[in-house]
């Protein structure tokens, strides 16, 4: 029997409509917020994702060949591609661009719970703003999102600059090689690395720092700073917004590119792999070809808010069956389109068996069933038969919709 | 300066939501049938699609290898993934099984103008019902997904048995020649093909019989059909639902595993390539390990409904821009915060810069732009200006969302 392929996964209806749910209500706060739809290829060129992050993703990726021996690849992500785009098709549109997406990625590694070789990103960019407002919109929509799926999370808020101003001096590739640490937040390698290096004096300002819980602390340690005011300016939009949130100057980025702010999101009720957004201030557009463009944006991990949320099955709506005689069955079909264009759920019984028989086949999924018999047919009625409670009526059409439309479902 | 793969699009803002808008209208006609959405992986084992389609297919697909060496490929079509992931997850749910899809495939051909390598397909499929009635709910479907959908176009009905009783008695690899000639709608090929097997009688009949318009005709020329009882029940039905259609009996498929009842519909205002939508009646269940389940669907070619369509971008909504002094900030994020909860779309300016030039750019796309200084703070009202009119008014926050929520989109 053939099978889906290795982590992978086959959505069913009921599954299906949740996800759809929440991705619509991903969709309706992005946009009450300004943010507007966009779509990528599902696949680009290799070099899109190595210019981003380093040659070492390929492993990671999904990579093929096009007819003309181009190297492709499966998107890992959606932040690259739609710069890439910015580049090519929104330069000359008016800035910022408030963009957001929703689309699936694909990573090439051993599947594990929780973790599927195609997964789905919620995500969000700002393209070419710059400020510590902008920074905050991200952060505020990144909550309201979340908060509207009906997940509990905590948010972390950092800033790079902290970090690296502990770094400057050193080496750049060395910066880079204790900035994957960080990110990977392996602090058993930092130590044996920074030890190795006789830094191991770094290591415990660097500890320090990631304990800092208040600008002033961290100030105290890191001195004064180039961006101290931008800094200390978005903090206090996140504050005078009521954000609930902590302040993190641990979190790190390995990759260039980022520049500033830098947030994490977290559910509360996941396990280890709990982390549900990622986010921060970034410079990319000039990587692949643009002008450098300061943006920032997030992606959610849909999947594993659809796990924080649990299982919620959506209101499903009134379901109505449709049991007819061979006699009553153009009289069936007029009444379902009727029904059909009344919004109503409404399904034709298929099985050409008996009234009795339909019926009992209804009864398992739908909140009424339509009887029509050549009574039915004859006097242009329909029987309504209410399945929850068990009574009956024979009425006309209209009022038979009426009927059925003005219930509550279950 | 990188580009998106040859074959594939970006989709801005406006294009997006268009697409998005008729996506959800035939969401919502399939769900007024009973149908449910499902959704499979972007790639299958290869073998899923050379069993439904034959070795010919892996050169039009882009095929790929897992790191265990298996071969996979990015799916160019949808209803054998959800045969599989009927056999693999959903034999035991209560059939008739109502299941749709709206997800993107993938060919690998030199891309031409309206088919791009990577390709929409809104489809669905009814599992597990044998009988004219649900042959007739497939087609009457898509008459009311695309009617919906807001294109013009033509709908034309076929019977494999027809053509099929013509080629009774011929080998069957040669019955198989025939069929894809006639699929392919090559009758040069056909009719060549025919004399070099000394069969130009068969050129004729066939021919003949792909002209018939009526029933009668057609079963004069094919004799007596062990399904001519059903087949006659097929077109009473779309007869009676009032359907407009072109019976046409030269629909044919060259692939074995289409068992009855074929349709295509053709859009009316596309160039050569105007099929929007095929489908029809098949078994495919048993090639992928399950029991022989007769089924029926369509799959609907989005993007060319998308141009069937032309341009009509949605209405947008209401579009509220924000601009404010640096004393006014954090009142604005409240009041931008109230006015999004209100479902408004709403836009804080990030440039910083003076309330005239935020202005400026707010006038560009917006409705409404709020004015919030430092008066405005200090009184907790909202300066209201109307983008369209000109006119300003100067509110408390409650009385400010109501004047923007009751007007009129543009």
């Amino acid at each position: 029997m053939l099978q889906k392929p290795r982590g992978t996964r086959d959505f069913l209806p009921d599954e299906m409509d949740q996800r759809r749910e929440v991705e619509g209500i991903m969709r309706r706060i992005a946009r009450t917020w300004g943010y507007r739809e966009v779509c990528t290829p599902e696949f680009e060129e290799l070099e899109l994702f190595t210019i981003r992050s380093g040659e070492g993703i390929i492993q990671e990726m999904y990579v093929f060949e096009d007819k003309g021996g181009r190297k492709l690849a499966l998107r890992p992500e959606i932040t690259a591609p739609v710069l890439r785009m910015y580049v090519n098709e929104g330069k000359t549109l008016p800035k910022p661009l408030r963009w957001f997406y929703f689309a699936d990625c694909f990573r090439y590694e051993r599947p594990q719970k929780g973790r599927y070789r195609q997964f789905w990103q919620f995500g969000i960019e700002l393209i070419g703003a710059d400020s510590a407002l902008a920074e905050a919109e991200v952060i505020l929509l990144a909550r309201d999102l979340l908060a509207a799926s009906g997940i509990s999370f905590s948010i972390h808020v950092g800033h790079l600059s902290l970090m690296r101003s502990l770094l400057a001096g050193l080496d750049p590739d060395d910066q880079k090689k204790i900035r994957m640490f960080l990110d990977k937040k392996d602090t058993g390698g930092l130590a044996a690395y920074l030890l190795s290096q006789g830094r191991d004096d770094l290591s415990a300002r660097l500890t320090a720092l990631a304990e800092c819980r208040s600008l002033d602390d961290i100030f105290a340690l890191t001195g004064d700073l180039p961006d101290r005011h931008r800094i200390e300016e978005l903090f206090s939009i996140l504050d005078s917004s009521g954000l609930e949130y902590t302040l993190n100057p641990g979190i790190a980025r390995g990759l260039d590119y980022y520049t500033g702010m830098v947030f994490e999101i977290f559910a509360e009720n996941l396990g280890a792999e709990n982390q549900v957004l990622g986010g921060g201030t970034y410079r990319l557009a000039h990587l692949f070809g643009g002008e450098e463009t300061p943006s920032c944006g997030f992606a959610v991990g849909f999947d594993r808010v659809m796990v924080a949320r649990g299982e919620q099955p959506p209101v499903p709506g009134i379901v109505v069956g449709v049991a007819f005689t061979p006699g009553g069955r153009d009289w069936a079909l007029t009444v379902a389109a009727a029904f059909r264009e009344a919004g109503i759920r409404t399904e034709l019984s298929l099985s050409g068996k008996s009234i009795g028989n339909q019926l009992s086949q209804i009864a398992r999924s739908a909140d009424f069933a339509l009887i029509i018999g050549d009574r039915e047919r004859d006097q242009r009625q329909v029987t309504v038969k209410n399945l929850r409670t068990g009574g009956q009526d024979v009425l006309a059409l209209a009022e038979a919709i009426q009927e059925v439309s003005g219930s509550e479902p279950r």
